[in-house]
């Protein structure tokens, strides 16, 4: 039996655990903030020491990028058995993931440093509009300022973020995509086809997938994302985030774990992008993908569980997590036969989504 | 938080505990045989006391009808809050069960005590064929002898099963139909479309569902599983096995659990009958049931996990346990469009499953 340790205590750890159970595998995670073990799906929270974790888990991975300076936590992500190990030396700092991109040739927005106050007017002058981003610790559009062509710059804390920002170029994207694949320790990758996401106030709101009129996108976005997993020796489920611009990809940012717009593969395809990722990681071969036609994942975001959502065809996934305004607390996935099946669906699901769902669920969705 | 504590240390509280994860609920179960809690999907097994369990799980059920004599199983089985309670009282022994079914007017095939030797040739006498069961601990066919008419007596240890045994007639059946269905806390009932089975050497091989032409079947099997429950005052899923004969339900055993009859809706249904047990007990509404086409489910019985299988279309559920001659050690769910689609599927994979399992296969499946 292969068991794998997850770093984090939160709803992308929780659904590796339910998905290694269907294959008898053994997820347990890691809670670096109660410093406790939270075996399998369970709560009930146990003491573990680093000699105990040795002995357990041949594998560990992780559900996110950031763990605190020190303790078990820590230790663990630096270990040889994790294998995000190298990701994590280059992903959660935006300055080492770009230039990582860049040495790779990989199409980025242009960047620069914001080292001091000056550079933000400069790279205004560069680039037009800009988007500020912190090198770390963002996540949902915080850390995020963007600031339009002829904007108002005075929103920026320059200032504060010298020595701790990147200033990128705004692009003006036609669309926003993804792509989530996976390695296997021996190298083995797949990918699941690209998907359309729909941010909103910087979160994503909506994704579709398998996303529209991306026959010529596919390969690309595949070898993008195999030769980031090469270049960091990853194994598991990695995700890129992509801007689509006059027709051509070009990565906005890495997430080195399972993605958010990968959800939708719970029930779009036979095997979820948490099944992938723990098996690429127990020594499973890497298997047939088969999507099972357009599908939706719509995130439940700081609003409280809904009896009615039961009523409708597709599926909830609640985190069990308490409900705080901008939080992700859970999320929807509608499968059809068509795309004008899934219109319907997401018709019938805005009637019982908060306000603020509406506008998203019918905005261009017949892009895909 | 509503947490379950399911008694048993088998596949099905496992698949309890992966299904409750989906709405972040926690089951967690108790092995008997090793006087330990393993919690959620984990193997990490931990020592857990009577005054524990009371604090920390308001709801227990079952995943089997028998338990040790003595010990912390028992005495939760028999405790308020366990609610199966009932069930446990009547199930497991054929004498009681079968004598419910009578008082409740339910057809189920005519029997008789076995209580001396010579009870077995006079229902030879008055039923033809008979089927001899052991009144408690049988399953997968063991405990069972059937012998048809005309048949040899004497491969029935009937000296052995004096007091310990019934007989049933034989029924010429036509097809082996099941029903699964959930009674919630509250009294709210829902049930999944009868699911045609076929048995070999006594043990489930295959299911499809739903069964065909069954229009007039559905309701009357609704309405027998519901008065079983509501007089066992029951809550969860339970399942009941059914003959055809001459376009007619008649009841074969009860089973007041999930069943292996139900593994298909898994990914043949929105919810499955995992989740529907869970939140029968968690206090989750009953929802709609939305069925994604024609399923089949296999059962892998007696044979090691085989790479291939992940390379075809539909998903294996694997339950981690050691492989034994007759062990059922998973399953593997298809879903299709159309019954035609659901053939080739089953085509496809019988070329990489053992030798046995095309008869089954290729058998009068037309028939649904
Ligand atoms: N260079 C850019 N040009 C235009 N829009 C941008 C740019 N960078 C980011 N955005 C917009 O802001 C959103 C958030 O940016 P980004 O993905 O970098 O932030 P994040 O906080 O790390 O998000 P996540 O939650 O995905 O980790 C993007 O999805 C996109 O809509
Ligand atoms: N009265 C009967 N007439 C004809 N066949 C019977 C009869 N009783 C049982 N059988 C056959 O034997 C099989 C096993 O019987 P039964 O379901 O009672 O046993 P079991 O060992 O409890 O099985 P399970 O594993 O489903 O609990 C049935 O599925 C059916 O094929
Ligand atoms: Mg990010
Ligand atoms: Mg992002
Ligand atoms: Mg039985
Ligand atoms: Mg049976």
């Amino acid at each position: 039996m292969n068991r794998v340790l997850v770093l984090g205590g939160g709803q992308l750890g929780l659904m590796m655990a339910e998905a290694a159970a269907r294959l008898g595998l053994v997820v347990d995670r890691y809670d670096p903030e109660r410093a406790l073990l939270l075996p399998g799906t369970s709560d009930l929270a146990v003491p573990i020491s680093w000699e105990e974790c040795q002995e357990r888990y041949p594998v560990i991975t992780v559900e996110r990028e950031a763990f605190p300076e020190e303790g078990l936590s820590a230790d663990l992500a630096k270990s040889d058995r994790c294998v995000a190990r190298g990701a994590l030396q280059v992903i959660p700092d935006r300055f080492t993931q770009k230039s990582m991109l860049d040495k790779l040739g990989i199409p980025t927005a242009p960047w620069v440093l914001l080292d001091k106050e000056e550079d933000l007017p400069a790279a205004v002058e560069q680039f037009g509009g800009v988007v500020v981003k912190a090198r770390s610790g963002g996540y949902d559009g915080r850390g995020t300022w963007i600031v339009g062509e002829g904007g108002d710059l005075s929103a920026v804390p320059a200032a504060e973020l010298a020595g701790k920002a990147i200033i990128e170029k705004k692009i003006p994207f036609r669309r926003e995509l993804s792509i989530v694949g996976a390695r296997s320790i021996s190298g083995e990758t797949l990918f699941y086809p690209l998907t359309r996401n729909w941010h909103v106030d910087g979160i994503l709101r909506l994704s579709l997938a398998p996303a529209n009129a991306c026959a010529d996108l596919q390969k690309p976005a595949e070898q993008m994302l195999k030769g980031i997993m090469e270049e960091l020796d990853y194994a598991g489920v990695m995700a890129v985030e992509f801007f689509e611009v006059d027709g051509q990809l070009m990565v906005n940012e890495i997430a080195p774990r399972v993605h958010n717009s990968g959800h939708w593969t719970h029930e779009g395809a036979d095997w979820s992008q948490f099944d992938l990722h723990v098996h690429a990681l127990a020594g499973v071969p890497l298997h047939a993908l088969n999507v099972h036609g357009p599908s939706a994942m719509v995130n439940l975001i700081g609003t409280p569980f809904e009896n009615a959502w039961l009523q409708h065809p597709g599926v909830v996934h609640w985190y069990g997590k308490s409900v705080r305004p901008g939080r992700k607390v859970g999320h929807a996935n509608l499968v059809a036969d068509t795309l004008e099946g899934l219109r319907e669906g997401l018709d019938a699901w805005a009637d019982v989504l908060p306000e603020g769902y509406q506008a998203v669920l019918e905005s261009e969705l017949k892009l895909g």
